[in-house]
């Protein structure tokens, strides 16, 4: 019920920003999601072959988004970002990187979520945690 | 000295992220930083004519690290975020947004700094704190 | 109006928490504030004469929520951290720190702010971005 | 090697800031730690039965700094916190609070670590991530 099919992830892929930067999510699900980054070469710098630091964010965050909206049985329609911290544990090296997110709280209105990022060899290069208001149309 | 001149903010302006995402640094000078984003439409999403909250986060990363760098009287070679906190205050509505920095402590191998991102009115759309690791080649 | 008046702040430094810890309120008014912290030796550790760091965390917590509280004309009656960012940016030594803070921005369920505190000499020894969640009676 | 036998716990909770919170080791092992927190009445404030924030935030701090120190084989002498973020999610009510800790990466001069604070029922209360500088006495 919470939980993506196929067809609905594509849907979701199918848009500028992930197209621009490399994002796709894989999996969406109770609270939880998981997607990958492919970064474009353009958006490496100042450091060739690693995605800047604003990349491994923006996958954080819009995966982080993604997974909130379906903690609750009720399905939010929509979340924004209120505030998310970010730690860079190590350079970012590699072609794939592999972003978790878990929800650890949520109301109705507020979630709670926190978020790895992990290279192709499984080590942490970011960790993060955010809080998200969700929007649910009724509502408004 | 620590000021940057037109030339030098030209040179480091020309690059493919700052392009891809519609950055431009305008002014760097003893720990203190402005720039403009004037974010692409496809970076705009999932709401038209708002940049992804990963875009002005990348604004404030990039022009944080720049500030820093130029914090001590001898400048860093290169920075390194270890960690940012991001605020996201209101909806980002417009096509130009500016963004400024402090440098609020510096030693010779860590800063601090704060930033904030204003629309065209000049109200808070974001507001951020980060902590940096400098790096010197000597030291290196 | 928003602004408290001594008689408000002596009723409101009564408390135990601010006896334990040595805090005390000096001026509350229009989304900011200002307060002390005389830290008694026994939260003084493990190093004799600085305060931990949980002890000056609590002295910009609750400055922070006093403050956001008069941010808005109809005042709040209560006040919930949601999220407190805070940076240590130098050893905090001396017998009185200082911590100001202001509200970056607020709407009537929800404010952001920004803190510092600073030693006796002025330095700055930790800033701190935080968001909280604006109780009404009323509402409730 | 890299885990606090009984005495050692013991030794390291004879200290006045764990006594006036009511802050106590359980267990210290590889970069992870385990401690609880009976809240003395006069630190419950605002809200009667309910630690303020800043106890919860103390628990936490302290909790994982000990935790890294223990991370490398090599264990650090001290530890300083750069930068600690801390959610709220749950009044934290209830006589007994445990807060576990993992680092999450560590290197020689740096360590990050997150951390979780439950209640009786095993339901979160604050969950935080936090940077810290580990110091060895011989390379100061």
């Amino acid at each position: 019920m919470a939980r993506y099919s196929k067809e609905q992830l594509d849907r979701l892929n199918e848009n500028s920003l992930y197209e621009a930067m490399g994002i796709r999510l894989l999996r969406i699900e109770n609270g939880e999601a998981r997607s990958e980054l492919r970064p474009p070469p353009d958006l490496c710098w100042p450091f060739e072959g690693q995605p800047h630091g604003g990349v491994l964010f923006t996958q954080m965050d819009t995966t982080m988004a993604t997974a909130v909206m379906t903690a609750n049985e009720q399905h939010a329609d929509n979340c924004a970002t209120i505030n998310l911290d970010i730690q860079y544990t190590r350079p970012a090296r590699g072609a794939v990187f592999i972003c978790d997110v878990w929800t650890t709280h949520a109301t109705g209105r507020t979630a709670f979520a926190r978020s790895e990022i992990r290279d192709e060899s499984g080590d942490l290069v970011a960790a993060a945690q955010g809080t998200f208001r969700l929007v649910r149309k009724k509502s408004t």
